[in-house]
């Protein structure tokens, strides 16, 4: 065997090596992350699932919720949702949309923000309809996941 | 003179003509590049300097105000705000703090929020006090002027 044909083996076998190690997520791009992190973020609301909810959220993020106090980490975040959540037993959300726009990544860390309609049904029937802006910060964690460090939300007119 | 006399001084001539021809803003670092941004942002709100806050927008800047439809675009922004300060006349913000946090620049963009607190004093002396959360995109020109891309704001309470 020459000392060529030996290389050219080698370069082969480092070859799949890396095509072994390097994870499926690094094929995909930003864009269809936030684009799937966006379809996610409104299928758990739309189910009111608050554990997927909350998991969504970076340890040290901060939600910026009107007539609030900033919350600051997420077991302020966790306390505050699960307090909103005691005051509305049985009410059941029936409509989640959230048209996202400005969608920029930079780095790990990304912006978005959406024009947000949601509608919820109390227990006697009541529709409680409502329309607001959202602003989100996500940060990419080392494991690819993206995660929300920063949310802020303010009332909008019905269009 | 030698060759190598005659290298030393067309390196001290290159040296002399990059500080001559590197603006002084490449010395700055992001970090003080946005606190003197905030520091500007600041003292233009306390002086009502409405020219000089618009100049500090991107053109195709974000605004998203409590209550509001969002304002896309510079003359959106100028419209709006135009149109809140002619219902003040002789109004006089005597207050502006805003407590920036969790400063974050990746590249050319940069995102910060603020805890606010703003007293204006109405003509007849009657003092109004407000608290709130801002939260700001900024963007950093090609020229290295770093501009407001998006502006978020909504009530807090009082510490």
């Amino acid at each position: 065997m020459t000392v060529s044909r030996k290389l050219a083996l080698i370069g082969i076998g480092t070859l799949i090596a890396l095509q072994l190690i390097t994870p499926t997520s690094a094929a995909t791009n930003p864009a269809d992350e936030i684009a799937a992190f966006n379809k996610n973020y409104i299928a758990l609301h739309l189910r009111m699932d608050t554990a997927g909810i909350l998991n969504l959220w970076a340890d040290d993020g901060v939600d910026l919720m009107p007539g609030e106090a900033p919350l600051v980490g997420k077991a302020a975040i966790t306390a505050w949702l699960t307090a909103v959540l005691a005051q509305m037993p049985g009410y059941k959300v029936t409509k989640q949309e959230c048209d996202f726009r400005d969608i920029r990544v930079s780095g790990d860390w990304a912006s978005e923000w959406a024009n947000e309609h949601q509608v919820v049904v109390a227990p006697d029937g009541k529709i409680i309809e409502s329309y607001g802006k959202m602003a989100l910060i996500l940060h990419r964690n080392p494991n690819g996941e993206w995660k929300v460090q920063q949310e802020m939300w303010n009332a909008a007119p019905k269009p």
